[in-house]
């Protein structure tokens, strides 16, 4: 269920890098939220670098051509299960899709169970189906 | 105000038929939450298949060229408003646009009065003038 | 850290004037909401009129190509501080970018210290390093 969306720098990647990237951060997602393996909703948006403006919040992270921005919309997670998600996330985006961890910025909004109809025009979460 | 936004793929659309799905979305939206006729805020993307993924949770949905996902952004609603907005989608997208009900996902994201402002850099729901 | 999306017509604003927006818009939230000055995380849509309804909830507002939807994500701020920055934002938008206030539309949501990530996979909020 967590609707993930992507940002990145437009043609930045082939799409072959594109469907790396995406199935990267699918693994992890599974492997921090403990989901079903296809609950997977990703959309990923390019951006002309006039239109995307990522700075640091004076962390001091030197944003490259490759950062990605990640939104997530999901359920309820721990902070444990959020600090694990970002953890991993950077690992893996790093080791598997060459991104250092200065490219990455992630954020989440919750929602609830009464929130998701994933077809039928069902709540699946509150008709008791998930 | 429900701020709704819709995802679809890249020309599998006319704008006579993106212009329908939005109509018909409206109607929907206007039913189930009782909001004013012209309390309508759409924005519709088109994404290519590389960067638009959407598999079903492991409930059986086979998703076609045709799949709609629908963001919705909104002051609190009751869980029952919710599962009707769901269930009338659902219907009137077949009945209207024929998109099989397979074929569409909704995420809800709440939040609060003083979260909007449709004008002249006012909070109206605040304000008292909605 | 808020995370700012704007949404604009297609080709209603030159490059320079993208940028003079998204820099009022920068100063505004600044001012408003008092976060450090490299805090800026924004990303512009440019929209097709097919795809990009926006309409007045009946209070009377004239919707011109010069609209700008502005979508905020942030840690909780006070009523004050929202009703404080979409004031700002109506004066500056006009007097900066020439920006009629009827054309102003926003919408806060609002998340917590544990769902942001700005880099190397950790929670600054939650960290303390924030």
């Amino acid at each position: 269920m967590p609707l993930i969306k992507l940002h990145i720098h437009k043609d930045s990647r082939t799409t072959e890098e594109v469907g790396t990237l995406l199935d990267t951060v699918h693994a992890v997602m599974l492997a921090a939220f403990g989901v079903p393996e296809r609950d997977r909703y990703q959309i990923l948006f390019e951006h002309d670098a006039t239109h995307f403006v990522a700075q640091d919040t004076e962390l001091g992270f030197v944003r490259s051509d490759s950062f990605v921005m990640i939104e997530v919309v999901s359920r309820p997670r721990s902070r444990e299960q959020k600090i694990d998600f970002y953890r991993r996330l950077a690992s893996r985006l790093k080791g598997d899709c060459g991104v250092d961890p200065a490219d990455l910025m992630i954020s989440i909004v919750e929602n609830n169970d009464e929130d998701w109809s994933f077809g039928d025009g069902v709540a699946q979460f509150v008709a008791g189906s998930l």
